[in-house]
């Protein structure tokens, strides 16, 4: 077998990809958010759309992200989370996040982020405290781990927009299913 | 007076500003047609959405572009043209257009683009025929060129997505507010 190659780094990631301006981007979920709003009235069924968009969206994302990342499977979901934080988020958003408060079982951690270009210049209006923003993201995850065979909750914890100090994802591996290979994989 | 800061070029004002991956943003984008296509059924209607967001978007980024580019005042609707085009699809989408089919008046022209990260993987149903999937972009030169006391109209004539060779804007300047200064602006 040739030896594998080595996965890139996080910034060698993010400058190999194409990109677009992030104030683009960010007035653009900003737009949608509003549209949804507009269109659910009821901020839970807004909560629930933004994270089946995120969803959808992970599910094609992970594909990318395993092509031009050179990551290889992980050994477990601790080193898969450690490859979301710091890669995922950089190849995508250009920040990185902090993968913090391991449950003793391994399988619930929580991903820090202390900037989040999601938000730039978002204010919620004091109708909409109920709403998460950022779930696209919280379902970014959970589309791309489903692609990878982890089934995951995630919830958010912490949330800048409702005056918290970062935004702190909660993220809860509920089931893994084995993948299963045509071939025998050994040396 | 001193003298101006000469503009930068596009690659280096695409360089300083913050970005994310084309890819999230082009999957995101169609989250929201698609959102738009299940709440609003008419895809006149959402065409019109569309606009406005894109309107709303253009407001909003002039001041990020003028910030940013060092560009001043363009002398007329052809300079304002090609700094849009080679400085303004740069620094958001990290392409440029060309500019072409003036009018005899210098009032109407085209803005060509053979790259257009919005359309990455998508492909239009039968069903959506009458979709005009990038009236986002044109919204946004509308909005945009408005903040500066141009008002113009801005119809897609041609369109990948429906078989054409190129994505092609058309700009038809219709009023030029004139700027009103407080100060006597000479040396």
């Amino acid at each position: 077998m040739p030896p594998p190659t080595a996965p890139k780094s996080g910034d060698a990631l993010f400058a190999s990809v194409e990109r677009v301006n992030a104030e683009l981007f960010t007035l653009t979920y900003g737009a949608i958010v509003r549209q949804l709003l507009t269109d659910l009235e009821e901020v839970e069924e807004v909560n629930k759309q933004l994270d089946q968009m995120g969803y959808n969206i992970g599910t094609r994302l992970v594909d990318e992200f395993l092509a031009k990342s050179n990551v290889s499977r992980c050994a477990d979901f601790k080193e898969t989370a450690d490859v979301i934080a710091k890669l995922g988020f950089k190849m995508f958003l250009g920040v990185t996040a902090t993968v913090t408060n391991w449950d003793a079982e391994g399988t619930s951690c929580s991903f820090v982020l202390e900037d989040n270009p999601l938000v730039d210049f978002v204010e919620l209006p004091d109708t909409c405290q109920g709403l998460q923003y950022c779930n696209v993201l919280s379902g970014v995850i959970r589309g791309a781990l489903e692609m990878v065979s982890m089934k995951t909750e995630v919830t958010w914890v912490r949330d800048m927009l409702r005056g918290d100090d970062a935004y702190e994802m909660r993220v809860k591996l509920t089931k893994q299913v084995p993948e299963e290979y045509p071939y025998k994989d050994d040396d």
